[in-house]
């Protein structure tokens, strides 16, 4: 016979999810009720607007894909591009790299930005490929690529994309709720991210949001959007404004009661509050893994203060102190992804786990076993 | 300020969710841990090996869709069909014709089997259709329509598939755990189910299973899978049989909590005790709506047991009652769905919400409303 699992209690500094607080983690196990239940209708509304308070936008069209960042993404492009549409992505680390795979899986052309993986989008690059690509519809970038800690200007690039003609799709998965971001006043078309990084709920949901331009761009589409699960026109009418909400698919009744509660927890802080946190916690960790000898893999001003990407010092062995660090002191640091890969270690201060004890405790705990 | 969301206690008889246990609800509220945890890993296993017991499958490739089983049905189509595919379809309820829509946006060529609902999928219609299409490739039917709840045979219509060299696609979304479903015995090549019927665990998750010949064809595929979320050849790097587990997108920890203890029940309980408890307790509804006068939509013998689908009685107001019901009673049962609104009732008693208490409590309740 199977025993019931029971997790260990860990401290989650990766790169997501990151730790999820008691609050949320209570709400997750309230009863079950029905995708229908007015009660239920009534809590996705309050979801809806505290969505909207985080992605500073208005737009209506603000919602939750029922699956992890990764199926937001895919629903981002599967309803904006279609066959034989020109989109220009900016690559530099391994989510640019799988928007532009979704991007070609769904009948586009692909124009690859490339950028030193590290570094943040250089806007000239941008802007140079537009002027070569004077028939490209979208602009694709990822704001705070999770597999390197580069933070790239999301505005400056929505302001170039614009300028050429292009919408914006905006990967802000470990932006949303950790550092600046303003859908509307950078004037974002669609950005989708996901529960358990800074917003700290569990993994499994992705918001997204859609400005009127790109509705309209969805309505007058020639083709069917590929995927009947994502697709927008269909779920509009369980996710819409009206009271009336047809049955799309079964919501995930209690992850959505986790997202509800740590919404709730943000609009109590105060969505500008928890950006300066993370700044602040950032700050106090750069200085701690200085007083270690490590240096960051990023450029100081391109870096996402919610995700450090360090260096892994010279003859370390990557696994083997991630091993220690794991089931000596329950603290889980992110590997490199991809071409990082035993490069460099990802520190996470995310959401709930942005705290100053968190800080203090991965500096003391790393300096124990480099040493 | 938005308050914390405290759902009603509900009893779940609709067509799903049905109601949680609270020991299911208990681990979703354990700490989260990464996705790539040693911990978790091992999790992952026992999920597995146990979806092979509730599938009655050695099928190595039998894993979890991050997401409900809307995606569960996209997965298994995506999966297998390539444009140009022709793809018999039985079609007697809601989600015969999803899968229809869901095989025409991945380009292939759907013909319908088209049955009356609340029947049975009729096996002289389907062998038929394949006479006429002898290109035909795959075959696509529900088990168990949960939008009139009509059983159908899946046994004989695979054999028909299997005779005329067709695979099969199997909706068990609400057969599995509650009526017998026999993966190998019947040698079903793709099934898919959800969480949140017989298994009561919350919505969210699809269980999926592609036996040898089908993880065969998908391997040989001359094009990509449309969709980057859904791909079993990169889903299989994180769910796959080897100790090294590479990320591909980061699982709902949570809810995986959640639908392990939900199926350690199934364990303790024994799967064939369950399909005889939701038979047994599907008789006592029966006599007692028929002591209330009411009528069955599907005729004997093609009824699910798990889901009831009875004609709501002339003159009788279906929005008013069903509001008295959850108002007065805590009590959800289903509306009918698409042609079916205002029809017929959908009586569900699945999984956790498959008891003697619940029988008795939704006929005396029924018997006050409509008094």
């Amino acid at each position: 016979m199977t025993r019931s699992f029971q997790p260990p209690q860990r401290i989650l500094m990766g790169p997501g999810p990151s730790d999820v607080h008691p609050r949320v983690l209570a709400a997750m196990a309230r009863p079950t009720i029905g995708h229908l239940d007015p009660e239920f209708i009534r809590m996705m509304d309050d979801v809806k607007r505290m969505l909207q308070y985080a992605f500073r936008t208005k737009n209506e069209m603000t919602f939750v894909v029922s699956a992890p960042g990764s199926a937001g993404m895919e629903a981002a492009i599967v309803n904006m591009v279609e066959p034989e549409d020109k989109v220009v992505v900016c690559i530099n680390g391994v989510f640019g790299g799988r928007m532009k795979s979704i991007v070609e899986r769904c009948g586009g052309v692909a124009v690859p930005v490339e950028q030193e993986w590290g570094r943040a989008i250089d806007p000239n690059a941008l802007e140079d490929t537009l002027k070569q690509h004077p028939d490209a519809k979208f602009v694709a970038f990822v704001h705070a690529e999770t597999s390197t800690g580069a933070l790239s200007d999301a505005k400056t690039l929505a302001e170039i994309a614009h300028r050429h003609n292009c919408m914006v799709i905006v990967d802000a998965v470990t932006s949303l709720g950790g550092s600046p971001l303003e859908v509307d006043r950078w004037e974002l078309d669609v950005v989708y991210s996901g529960s358990q990084k800074c917003l700290s709920a569990p993994p499994g949901l992705s918001p997204i949001t859609f400005n009127e331009r790109a509705v309209a761009h969805i309505r007058n589409r020639k083709t069917p959007v590929q995927s009947w699960f994502l697709d927008v026109n269909l779920l509009m009418q369980y996710w819409g404004g009206e009271t009336k909400r047809a049955y799309h698919h079964t919501a995930p009744i209690n992850n959505l009661y986790g997202l509800h509660e740590a919404l709730v927890m943000l609009e109590e802080e105060g969505i500008e509050e928890a950006w300066k946190r993370h700044a602040e916690n950032s700050a106090r960790l750069q200085q701690g893994l200085a007083s270690l000898g490590m240096e960051y893999f990023v450029p100081e001003g391109e870096r996402i203060p919610q995700l450090n990407a360090v260096k892994i010092p010279e003859g370390v062995d990557d696994a083997a102190i991630r091993s220690r660090l794991l089931n000596e002191f329950h603290l889980e640091i992110g590997a490199g992804l991809g071409p990082m890969a035993g490069k460099i270690w990802r520190i996470g201060l995310m959401g709930a786990a942005s705290t100053t004890r968190n800080v203090l405790y991965c500096v003391s705990a790393l300096r124990e076993v480099l040493k």
